[in-house]
């Protein structure tokens, strides 16, 4: 029946049909295609702080500058790592995958810190936000280093700059900085994208707001939503030149192999969000004297336009980027669950203010009516 | 715009729209209104064991004895707890939401027992079955009792035997565990109901099976869907006659005040499972000499009936039911886990065997293009 299988293709996955309304975001719609509250991702990513998009998106508009050395000064008075989080978190191995640490570290907040009323959904949103960064570098640099980090550090002021130094145990340069506003500002927020919509769908039952990002979080963990810029790091990363890159790409295409960080479910020309990382990119690629990976990443990007007229998305040279400022691949997604949880708890206060639990019907396609038969006569 | 707001809410929860498609269940459709593969929930619930309706939707079919047999000495030989997630439980306070330790001990299980691939869904899936229990009975007597129970217990080979055993450290009768049978069938799975969905949400980015049961139990956590049990039996717990009760309910209805435990957003006369846990609860009522909860809650159900036409669902004698077996209100929900979790991960199974990732679009209501304006010039 390869119609009926058309027909149930096509309207797979809810594509295209809407599952609610939302102030948050528009992707594909207008300007160069992705808005958060009605401001230009371009105008964002090439502007402002990562903080004070995090108060646009979670408190509702950009804040003045005052309101933004508050937000971020309560932000970093909210990084201590309570103590049986932290004992947690060292039972994990080092063999773990670090998004089943972020998911089990922000579960594991909820039963500490419980929100017992959605009156306490800001403050469990800041803590979240303060302490994500501090929980992937602690069970990475215990498990990985033996090292037990003082989290309460107050020497960044940005969530990127404390990422970079609780990873570390150095400094990070100004210019690591300002990429990772960028960065965390691209990875913010995007509609109803599968990891939002699971944290939605949670948020509809009336749930608290830790189980709604621990849904999300391992949603995000799938490779087809949050993987693609580790993956697209793991296939490049050995390539030597521009010309070998090309003739693996030519390759992989041959073999009707994924290739990862390329095209959209919903952009069609191209992803807004790449010429803001590339650009990143490429000036990193100078700063640490790259010769080999942004040049085989610039190859990649024109051999996929050239024979399949695909573009890169927001992961492609995110890889190349976070691996010149040597962070490791693995650590690429939760890195995305610290700038999308902004998202995800902005669109779980929306579920909250016009709540109807979201339930839908499903096709019935197996067995009809069965008879019972008593066990000592079956087959 | 009251039209406007019309069409958006009938709309709202995706009622009535058809997110995909299953053969694990029908509600609503045929016989008494559920079906697990075809087989009608009354047959199941009067002659099965728990474990024959698991096999039934895990493998396919209802399992003959020598296979009933093999899959029970299976799950019993998996009952051992792994010494960090032991480790991790102590850590979780007695304070804590149990279903939030229900969600925490599955998110850690990934950490330490990783689904490195698909083909370890059953593995994965069995070894749950066989924790769950375990997880939320180590944690309550833990925190609760101060005692470190031993879950490698072989002495009960049913999941509903063995639940009781860990929280009581007594052997159950054979009624408490016929009743278990009983309970644990009516709430094993229910179409693409909210948890059952996020979990198919998050199956469809390619995530692990722990991710997914993590999303799926903070989901049930949510008073609109896995809490109506606790919540009817807070309600009716202090009310020492029928008559006090009428009473109680009548106000309640005068101060619209949401009665638990009754209607359904799909079932429209009745709900199939209530008479089926209802007639245990009787029995249990019986056997412990009760002259006040059965009576009032038998009460509770005709007052509904005559004043709103309203039908008691699954969850409403079900707590008349657990109380008898003294099961504490706040474990009523970690029941629903343990037994859940086949329709849940049955669905996982089915998403990924047929897989586009699930990703809605959205109606966007909020601001049109806005300037941006530094931070300095900000009011």
């Amino acid at each position: 029946m390869p119609s009926n299988e058309n027909k149930s293709l096509s309207g797979a996955g809810l594509r295209g049909q809407s599952a609610g309304s939302t102030s948050l975001c528009t992707v594909g719609k207008s300007g160069t295609g992705l808005t958060y509250r009605g401001y230009d991702i371009t105008d964002l990513a090439n502007n402002a702080e990562f903080e004070e998009v995090a108060h646009l998106l979670l408190r509702g508009h950009l804040p003045n500058q005052k309101e933004l050395d508050a937000y971020k000064t309560r932000l970093v008075g909210l990084r201590g790592l309570p103590l049986p989080l932290r004992h947690a978190l060292e039972l994990i191995p080092a063999s773990a995958h670090p998004m089943d640490v972020m998911r089990t570290g922000c579960s594991m907040l909820g039963n500490i810190e419980q929100e017992m009323d959605f009156s306490e959904q800001e403050h469990a949103t800041e803590r979240m936000l303060a302490l994500f960064p501090a929980i992937i570098c602690y069970w990475y640099r215990f498990s990985h280093d033996g090292v037990r980090i003082d989290t309460q550090d107050h020497s960044e002021d940005s969530l990127g700059g404390y990422f970079l130094k609780m990873l570390t145990d150095k400094e990070p340069s100004e210019l690591h900085k300002q990429v990772m506003h960028c960065s965390l500002i691209l990875y913010a927020e995007h509609e109803f994208n599968a990891s939002t919509f699971a944290a939605r769908v949670c948020a509809s039952t009336l749930s608290d707001i830790h189980s709604c990002i621990t849904a999300a979080i391992g949603t995000l963990r799938g490779p087809l939503h949050g993987g693609a810029n580790e993956a697209a790091m793991e296939m490049i990363q050995d390539w030597p030149t521009p010309e070998q890159a090309e003739q693996n790409i030519m390759q992989m295409l041959e073999n009707k192999d994924k290739i990862m960080g390329f095209g959209h479910a919903i952009y069609r020309e191209s992803d807004p969000r790449n010429a803001l990382i590339k650009r990143w990119s490429e000036v990193l690629a100078e700063s640490v004297n790259d010769t080999q990976l942004y040049a085989v990443s610039e190859r990649v990007e024109s051999v996929m336009k050239r024979e399949k007229n695909l573009f890169c998305n927001a992961d492609f040279f995110h890889a190349s980027a976070y691996h010149f400022m040597d962070i490791p691949t693995q650590l690429f997604t939760p890195i995305f669950v610290m700038s999308r949880l902004t998202g995800w708890a902005a669109h779980v206060y929306e579920q909250r203010e016009n709540n109807r639990i979201i339930r839908p019907s499903a096709d019935y396609d197996g067995p009809e009516h069965q008879e019972w038969v008593p066990i000592e006569q079956r087959d």
